[in-house]
Formats: C-alpha cells, structure tokens, sequence
C-alpha cells in the first residue's frame, strides 16, 4: 500500500489507507488509544488504536499507521482542524523510530533563552516556533519575488574576503592557507561590482559581524538581504524602491502566512503610502531639542518612532542624511552640503531594520574617500576597476532579515528569530570555556 | 522628463523621449555618431548623435540621452534587435559617468584564464559571459521552485560552525573570539536537525573545502543546494525526487533562458524518462572488468558517463552502493550488506555534480557510526538532540551550482561558473605572495 498525504484521506473515506507522522498527543481510553498524529504541515489526524497494538507509545514517536478512512459521529466533528470530520482506525501500526520522554511540555513552553536555546533542534517541534520560521521564509520570499518583479538580478554573495570591507574591528579572520582572509561583513563591494555589468541586483546572503558584546538586536551571523540599483541618481528614487520591497514583502505575509500570523496573534502594520522622511539633524531639532545629533542609539530609534506613529500613524519612518564621517567610505556626500551623506535608516517599531545609501560612482572620488579614511585603495583594486570602466550612478541598501521578523513578531530578542544563533557565548550550544555560565 | 526603458521606446514612435544606458558601440559618420546604447537586460537602442553634441565619447560611458523616437528607414531596420525598427535622434546627451579606454575588446574577449579572472569585473560586462550567470541564476530558481512544489522548507543554513561536519583535513579555521570555530563544509547536520521539525527542507547555501589543490572541478567557496527529504525509506523514492529536482531545472533552463543558452550555443540534454542506475561494483565489473570498484575517480567518471551515454543515450547516470567506509558517518548502511552504504552520485556528462544518501535515523546506530570512525559524540551533541527525540527515516543529496554550471554549458573550468574565485592561490586577485606566478 503506498502512503498517503493527510489531506488525501479526506477523500478515502471507507477505503483503506498508510499514514505516516509524529505522535502529537495521546489519549488513553479503556480498550482504545486516540492519537494524533501530526505530519510535516503540522496537519493532525486523529488515529483510533486498539491499545493490544501498541503496548509501548511515546510522544514525537515516529509512525506509520494502517487503516481505514471513518467519518467521525456528528457530536465528535471537531471544526478546528482541516482533516476534524475524519478518523483512521487503525489496524497496524509501525514504528519508524521511538522517541524519548520529552524533557518539557513541548505544546507548552516556559523555557529560559538559554534553555530553549540549548534544546532547539527539539523546541523547534512547536507550532508556534515553527511558525515563526514559516513567517521568516515567506518574508525571503516576498523579497525575491519583489526584487525580480523589479527585473533585478539575483546573484550569490562570497563568504571569503581578501580584506574587510566596511572597516572596523568587528570582522572574523579566517586562516587561509597560512594567509589571512575574512569573512564577508555585508555583499556590499560585490553588489556594487555587479551594477557596472548587471544594472540591478539582488542577494540572499549571510554576514558576518564579531560584535563583541551580547545585546537582544545583534548577531554574529545574520541574513542580510540585500538590493543594489544602477541608473538612479537622486535618494527619493532609492527610498521609494526601498518601500516597494517592504511593501512587497507584507503583502506575501498577509497573503502567505494568514494561518502563522494567526497562531502568534499578531496583527501586521498598516504601511501607509509614503512612509514618513525625515533628515537626521531634523529629527534632533524636533524631537530631540538639540542641534547637532549625528547619530541614533536604541533609545533615539525608540523615539523617533513613538513620535512618527503618534503624528502620522506610522510604524516605519525614513531618516535620511546621516553626517558622511558616520557612514562607510562608499557613501555619496549630499553635493549641497558635503558635510551630510544621501543615506538612511528605515526605522519599524523602534529598530532599524534598513540601511543604504545612494554610492560615490566616480572613480576619482571613491579614491579619494578612500584615502581620507585611510583605506589602502590597494586592497581594493578588483572593486575600483568597476568603477574605472562605466559604472552607472547607483544607490542600494541592506534588509536584516532576522531583525525584521524580530519586529514584525514583537519578538523579545533576536535569538528568537534565528534557527542557529551565533553570538560572543554561542554556537548552536555555549562554547567550551562558557559552559559554566550560560 | 521621466526616463523610460528601452522596451517602451518602441510605442513613443515621434515623441521625445529620456533613456539611459552604457555606450556599446560607436559609429562615426561624417556629421554623425551612430551610438549603440546597451542597458541591463543587454538590449540594445541606436542612437543618432550630431558630432557637435559630444567631443568625446567612449565605450562603455555611461550616458543620458534625450531626442526624439523615430522609425528607422525601411533598408535600415535590424531585425536582429528588438528594438530594430526604430533608433533615437538625440538631442542632448549627458555623461554620468566616463569610462576608461577599455583595456582589451570587451565584444571578442581572448584573455587567458588568469587575466580573464584578473579582470572579471569588467569582462563581466561581456554579454556571452553574462549569459553565463543568467543561466545559473534560473538553475537556482528551478532548483527552489521544484523544492517548493514537493513542499519542502526553505531555510538558511549557517556557516560559521563549532565542530567540522565531515572530518577530514579540508576545512578552514576562523578565529573566534580567541576560540576555534569552522567554516561550514556542508549543511549536512543543519537540515538533518530540521528534517526532525520541518520534515521536509531545502537550501540554497555557501560550503568550504579548503582544497589544498588546484584542480578544474574544485573551488574554495562553492554553492551548494541541498535537500533533505524525511518520511522515505529506500534508496529508490531519493533517486526519483532527485530525479524531479534535476527535470524541473532543465525545464527551467528551457523555458527562460533560452536566449542566453542560443548565444551560447548551447543545446539542453535530454533526460531520459528514468536516468540510468547502477551498484559502484556492478559499474566496476561490466565497464571496468575490475571486481572490487571502491570509488570513482575523474577518468572512470567519464567512462561510465561514456558507456551509458552509447547503451542508453542518457547524458546522466545514478552510481549507487559506495562502500559504507568511503562516505560520511551519516550515511546509512545497505540493510542487506552493510558492508555497503545506500549513496549515490549524480554523474552528469562526465562529472559527479550531485551526492546523496538515505541517513542512518536511529541515535544508538549514530552514535555507533561516530564512534568506529573515532568522531566524538561530545562535539555532535547538538544533532544528536534530534535523532532521541523522533527523527523520521530520511534522505538527502547536495547539488553543486558552479559544477552543473560548468557540466551544462560545456566550460573547461569551474572558474568559469563562479562569480567571484576563492582557491588556493585566489582570492577575487591572486593572493599576495603568489602575484608573481600568476
């Protein structure tokens, strides 16, 4: 007999049937056991069992049932599942693979971070954990799917860097062949190498940042998606690019992942139409009483927000025109007043979630830059040949992916929305010499 | 005036019109230039220039042209380009950005390997060579919706690893936090710990071998996309999605990237309905009259790909039953002769570009495994989590990107196929110490 998905069997009724799934609950009755079974969807069927077939049975058991299709009596129906008005009666059952007692109650979680850190590969069999991940796979995908509606290109970003490129000393060293190399802190100088010949591109990428503290908005290892466009020469025309993007992907959301959203009770922002714009000397003025602020911390990004949804209703904002000595060498300076960059963060609830820029595009002046910061233009001779043989006017920006989802689910710490968290104390499990402590 | 793409040039026949794109061609008349502009889809617009509008010009310049659109005299229409019928009666042009003159001829490339990859950022500019990663961009994009239509989860995988996956020397270190840590070689423990959850799961992800060689099949940092399939159980249900996987790329392939494929002259295989499948040690007794074939190496690759491609003019062929000792300590033993393990290659053309298996699911024969190959079950505490508590039966294979690039269209090194080098002697550039040998 050939196995069937639990949504076929809606359609067998009478006939007889092979299952197979993980043991979600059970009911013990006099002479019967009622399982559910649950299968990779999280769709649950309910399996009558003589309990003569199974003298031993464990949660998260791994097995495949035979039996017969029955429609449930009227009073059993149970609305709140798609397969509610069915139940097999089982008449074999078989084990693929027996699990352990469960440590905790898996249905009902009330784990410390780094307990539900350190027991994930399990903890993951939540619904509701799940869900945060399905959510997270659709946001990727409403991002593609917008990036190439837009026609830009998707390319794969390299891991390994000969030299850093944004600088700092958050960056990891690998041993290459007894020589030094990187890994990738953004796609950033590759994605700016690829508009000279693509035009419009787009990645999917990891980077990488050795932050050397723990805070509930920084990883390590995180998933940046990132758009770099060619032929665009004023920051409006990249804010509004941006918002496509971000509108693209909450419609995928409220499209693909009703059932997710639901389950986490959460209820997605309204966008409006033109997502607020102000300059970061501005906002200071305005909202902050203060002349000159040159950067934003946590509790800045907070406020700005507060005061945008209170004035508009709105839970995103644009701050643009960041001070140039602020941001990375590749910056392009307002050409009004140099002494600001045409960039900006795209705050959501209090975090920053986006970051770009409009790029110097002409190869004498990223030289320049370069030097002023003291960079080796050496190191970046492969990227400075794009920029010496028709390199187009362009601007782009970087989407945290896990910062995002974070937002979006008003999760508490960006660990929850990462499936292998890399940080200071952590990979997978807290390293060696931590062990004591986490 | 709002710039327009070149398609919609076509409908402005008479009307003034703005468009920007790269200098792709220069004709100089006697009061005219005659400009072939290019954009980033690689269409191409001609332009009429009046000499007096632009002293200098360069290819590769990237420009703005206003004018007017107009139908092209009847004996002038090339009917080669879409936009053929009509070209553009400048106006005004204005620069963007000025190119350099272009060291070699961007249109007939004739570099060596090294110089080719030495300058890629601008040989990338070359449409054959574009095509190139057109084509894998709709390799990874048949890949994904293939996964999808099966239902399996999209996720992303993690690079930055505490332990190495696989064993073995080729595996780079990085510096973390003054600990120890690895580049991921695979995905492999990541999707397995996910089959446990997700039942069903795929990535598109970066893997590393710090291959301590250079050959025309290996890189440093490749791409590798990766299925792990739970709920199966014989070898023959991973062949056959491996098999649908394969299908949906190449229907992919045919039915949108036929342009870059015709440019290059390339004609799609044939898959057969069923790819041809046969034991390690039947290959080695019929092709190879050799009575203990323990594994394959380049040549006898291309021999067995020889033979099936004469007896069953397939292109492709599944080589299954390695000896258990020569795959990974997941693999799962053949029930009925452990001594073999039920894997596979994918040979395409002469070149394995997939491996797999069915995966041991029970944790005390993990455990074992890990032990007789002297692994320490400490340091997969982590993924063994998993396997205690209901672990399905389950499957998986990787598929590498830049090898079924290469096999596909017919390209002599795997360089090649990838955007951005890592070996052992490059890093985009060759590395320091080695500029004078390369």
């Amino acid at each position: 007999m050939k196995k069937i998905s639990f949504e076929k069997t809606l359609k067998k009724i009478g006939k007889k049937i092979k299952v197979l799934g993980w043991v979600h609950s059970i009911r013990e009755h006099k002479n019967f056991i009622f399982l559910d079974l649950r299968d990779e969807k999280d769709l649950i069927l309910q399996i009558v069992l003589k309990k003569e077939l199974a003298k031993r049975i464990n949660l998260e058991d791994v097995v495949e049932i035979e039996g017969q299709v029955l429609k449930r009596p009227k009073g059993m129906v149970n609305p709140k599942i798609e397969t509610g008005k069915i139940e097999i009666k089982a008449e074999k059952i078989r084990f693929l693979n027996y699990a352990k007692t469960l440590p905790f109650d898996l249905k009902n979680l009330k784990l410390s971070l780094p307990e539900y850190l350190n027991w994930f590969p399990i903890v993951l069999k939540n619904q509701k954990i799940k869900s945060i991940f399905k959510i997270q796979e659709k946001i990727v995908e409403g991002f593609r799917e917008t990036s190439k509606k837009l026609g830009f290109f998707e390319f794969q970003s390299p891991i390994i860097c000969a030299f850093s490129s944004e600088g700092g000393a958050e960056v990891f060293k690998i041993d290459y062949f007894s020589k030094e190399a990187f890994l990738a802190q953004s796609p950033q100088l590759y994605k700016q190498i690829l508009v000279s010949s693509f035009g419009k591109v787009f990645c999917v990428t990891k980077a990488f940042r050795a932050e050397p503290s723990l805070t509930s908005r920084h990883l390590c290892e995180f998933t940046s998606l990132d758009c770099e466009i060619g032929f665009i020469e004023t920051l409006e025309e990249l804010l509004s690019i941006c918002e496509k993007i971000i509108k693209g992907i909450f419609r995928k959301l409220e499209k693909e992942a009703k059932k997710e959203l639901n389950l986490l009770k959460i209820e997605l922002p309204k966008i409006p139409k033109r997502i607020p714009r102000i300059k970061l000397f501005e906002a200071g003025k305005i909202i902050f009483n203060q002349d000159n602020l040159e950067d934003l911390d946590p509790e800045k990004e907070e406020k700005i927000c507060q005061y945008f949804k209170k004035k508009e209703n709105s839970s995103f904002v644009f701050v643009t025109h960041f001070p140039i000595f602020k941001r990375p060498f590749y910056t392009l300076p307002d050409p009004n007043s140099p002494q600001f960059s045409l960039s900006f963060d795209l705050l959501f609830e209090g975090l920053e979630i986006v970051s770009g820029s409009l790029r110097i595009h002409k190869f004498e002046d990223l030289l320049e830059s370069l030097k002023k910061r003291n960079l080796d233009p050496k190191n970046f001779q492969y990227y400075l040949l794009a920029f010496e043989y028709g390199m187009p006017p362009h601007g782009g920006f970087g989407l945290g992916l896990e910062r995002l989802t974070k937002q979006i689910l008003k999760l508490k710490n960006i660990r929850e929305a990462t499936f292998f968290v890399r940080d200071l104390k952590r990979i997978d499990l807290p390293l060696k010499e931590n062990e004591k402590n986490n």
